[in-house]
């Protein structure tokens, strides 16, 4: 689980570097699909993780628009202001926080029920599945995306070596 | 883990059933990025989750190209042909398999060495990644995509009622 978190950071980390190469006007782009564009994707992963991480804790989540992030600079700021809390939690993990359940209000007036495991699972899912849509909005502006390789990159902790 | 193989094998579901009311042109079409189409994305998905179940266990793996596979049905009977091994693998794994380690001959000449819990995390991380892909083209053809939501769907099988 702690795997995925770190692959998921360390690939954020290279497109934010690969975003270094592309014209801002390309980043703020409106396209087709997700949330609508390159940099506004990078900033809603960010938002998102944060947000889960803010609510299984029981505290006030992160509400703002990504009008006011309108720069790669600005996005990576607000990263990293949000990752040791997000890297504290993350790391802080076991398996008795698995079951925990989150009661979670829905707009409907309901109130969901969530597996805190389940909850994880869905944040490592939900940026991968946003990662996936930058590589095609990379291909179409005629630039190769960050690779989505796992493998051999070292991030098992179980591994002697890393 | 297992979770997030659930998670894929659910929303694969729904996207062969998303797959029925498109025109096979469209799954078969053209497209700039990943592998190039709807319906090759979904044969990419079978074949790569197969093959790696495969090397792992020291067997011949899946070389067909997609030209063989054209239609929905007939990627659907070779994610059913080979769903069985893949799902009896994963139900058996277990911690002791995490750092088993794979002898990966690379193109080069040269032997990588990937912990078993590295590859099995790398499939998780690849599918993934494709279907957000078919979630950009699905909004190109003016069609709503699959959700890629993980929560609310009675994955964790660490819950009491699942």
């Amino acid at each position: 689980m702690q795997t995925m978190f770190r692959y998921n950071w360390l690939i954020r980390e290279k497109w934010y570097q690969w975003c270094e190469g592309v014209p801002l006007e390309e980043l703020l782009r409106k396209r087709t699909g997700g949330v609508g564009g390159i940099l506004h994707t990078l900033f809603h992963i960010v938002d998102v993780e944060w947000s889960w991480i803010r609510v299984l804790q029981g505290k006030t989540d992160f509400q703002e628009s990504f009008e006011a992030y309108q720069s790669l600079e600005k996005v990576r700021q607000l990263d990293r202001a949000f990752q040791p809390e997000v890297r504290e939690f993350i790391s802080s993990w076991n398996i008795e926080k698995e079951n925990r359940i989150l009661y979670n209000p829905q707009p409907d007036g309901s109130i969901a029920t969530d597996a805190w495991g389940e909850v994880i699972r869905h944040m490592i899912a939900h940026e991968i599945h946003h990662i996936g849509q930058l590589s095609i909005w990379a291909r179409e502006i005629g630039k190769e995306p960050v690779s989505a390789n796992l493998i051999g990159k070292g991030l098992n902790h179980t591994l002697p070596n890393s």
